[in-house]
């Protein structure tokens, strides 16, 4: 984007709009009102409110893309429409236009001040390996699952796999408050586990209970973890809603990082021509809204995601974006050992792969399946 | 669904799957462990867990639908297996297969007793007629707008709407705490404008401000509403999340009515074999989640809603789930005086119109473009 586009009170967002040109054109003039004013040109008073607060087309080209024809459009809106606030944010990013069809969100575009109005990752990829001590190797976490499970095996085997070397161990996303495992006796078991194991093994090992939960209930259990001593938390924002990961991140008496997983997201990236690019959803929203890494699910695994969707998340977990931190993208979702030299050599070292079964089904031994990830790891 | 498949411990649930009925079922197969023990069955241990917690799949029958070949697939869960919550609900109907394409959820089944623990719409329909003193036509609703509008000329606009007859006024989706117009002082104004129109017409008038906001305010600005005499409450749940909405609906010391905006809930419906039917997400989760009205675009207005996806908002809206309340589905998005008979004819009288720009569009006396539409629907 030319710098001259853009000015400081102003913010730009990339949309792909399927259609020929003409098409393209009236879906642009579309979502600069329908994300603003919400009604058509002819009812708006003079002035102020269609010069400035209706969005504005900057520029549109012909997707260079394969398949059907696309254009894409550079919006830009003023920064006052969104209040600051990360909720209206994603509004006028992307809240009405989300019942069209042929209308997809690619990416935020850098050079905004208002990305700095929001804090972001307190801790991204940096912070996360200063607190556990590790200043180059990708990092190894894992999962305790499954649902069914009481909280002291769920517990045995956050234990094992912290002895076993997992840098970051947290609960499955879908352990909640349930019987089986209430939310308060697991999180203090596991996160003593860990601890113990930690302090045997003498370096850092980070436990991240799940704090989906209902509205006010989120805050309430991440300062349990924290007074049980876990050193994370995992949330799903598309549970919750992203703005409760923000406020947890902004949260300075909590001070945890976070990992945030895509539950209940997946349809705003399962259309080519709808929906928000996974660049935009699990990078760069992700971390506005203060994750220190995105989980997502790796190609090839139980998840259908392409090679190239992630891809995106890795470079929108990473690509700069106002002065936010880069976090760290998460690929998860069916790993295996045999798949971890060409995941090494697609993510780089600035990762957190999570291993799942694997470390379960290759064999009992799990402290020793654990220690066979890690030193793989340690070689790259 | 036959009542010998259902236990009182179960709650079941319709998917789509797209396929032949081996790849269905593997789907179906794969569905119930991926939104509970999120891995395969050959690490589970033996007994309660792949027995009960597990999702079960009660019957699989093709689509009798047009398109390409698909199975219904009726899963049952395990009660526990949400923790009683809304959030973890979501997650077990739609968490992670909401990654992975070609499964679609069609509906929450009737009859179980998980709905009990969900107290749903505090009003519904029948209690926002109460509230109104209408007992048997449409109910009549207006936004106030647009974005950048100060909060004496939105409260001036509201005014008119009020005292040209409209039922429910409600700020527009986009208005939030925005410097053009603060949500305390536009909550204010407009209730006041309302409350006196009410009180010079001689019955009720509900003003809806919009309380989509951060996290921790959402509840703070409703208890402002409440406190300057707004009769109703506006929220986006695909903002705040699902549980915001229903956290607000649940509290006594507010009750009051709630319209639902399905503003970034879009990408859920876009594709009809993924994502979330118009019936289970417009109608019965926003029931679930407590709206009282839940607000969709109607067919052939800005949107692109087919009257089959109209017709299923509606009828999730009203269908028995559990004895929870039935609602007004709300439908607009560039409504007009020409479609009203059409609208009448299609919705019936259980409904909320929500008309936009045709009050401003047809000519300056808003208060008569509103009696005109007042009468039609009084007539209807």
């Amino acid at each position: 984007m030319s710098p001259s586009k853009e000015t400081s009170d102003r913010f730009s967002v990339r949309y792909r709009l399927t259609g020929d040109e003409t098409e393209a054109r009236a879906k642009a003039a579309d979502l600069c009102l329908e994300q603003t004013v919400e009604c058509s040109a002819d009812i708006l008073p003079n002035g102020f409110i269609p010069e400035q607060v209706v969005g504005r087309l900057e520029s549109l080209h012909k997707s260079s893309a394969p398949g059907a024809s696309a254009f894409e459009a550079l919006v830009s809106f003023l920064n006052d429409t969104t209040g600051g606030e990360l909720t209206q944010l994603c509004n006028v990013l992307f809240g009405n236009i989300s019942l069209k069809k042929g209308f997809r969100l690619s990416r935020l575009e850098d050079g905004s001040t208002l990305w700095g109005k929001f804090k972001g990752p307190r801790f991204g990829g940096d912070g996360l390996r200063a607190l556990l001590g590790q200043a180059h190797r990708p990092l190894l976490s894992t999962a305790v699952k499954p649902l069914g499970l009481s909280a002291e095996e769920l517990a045995r085997l956050a234990g094992r796999f912290a002895a076993g070397g997992i840098d970051v161990i947290k609960d499955d996303h879908g352990l909640a408050n349930q019987p089986f495992a209430r939310f308060a006796e697991r999180a203090e078991r596991c996160a003593q586990a860990v601890r113990k194991a930690a302090a045997s093994m003498g370096h850092a090992i980070l436990y991240a209970p799940n704090v989906t939960a209902p509205t006010g209930e989120v805050h309430e259990r991440a300062r349990f973890a924290k007074q049980v001593g876990a050193g994370a938390l995992l949330i799903c924002p598309g549970l919750t809603g992203l703005d409760a990961m923000r406020a947890l991140a902004d949260d300075d008496s909590l001070g945890m990082p976070i990992l945030a997983h895509p539950a209940f997201l997946g349809s705003f990236v399962t259309s080519a021509d709808n929906g928000i690019s996974p660049y935009a959803l699990f990078g760069q929203l992700m971390r506005l809204a203060g994750a220190d890494a995105s989980i997502f699910p790796h190609f090839g695994g139980r998840f259908g995601f392409s090679l190239d969707e992630c891809r995106e998340v890795a470079d929108g977990c990473r690509d700069a974006l106002g002065n936010l931190k880069s976090i760290f993208p998460a690929p998860g979702g069916g790993m295996n050992l045999q798949r971890l030299p060409e995941l090494l050599e697609f993510y780089g070292s600035e990762v957190m792969f999570l291993v799942g079964a694997d470390l379960v089904r290759n064999g009992p031994d799990i402290e020793k399946n654990c220690e066979i990830y890690r030193r793989l790891i340690e070689k790259s």
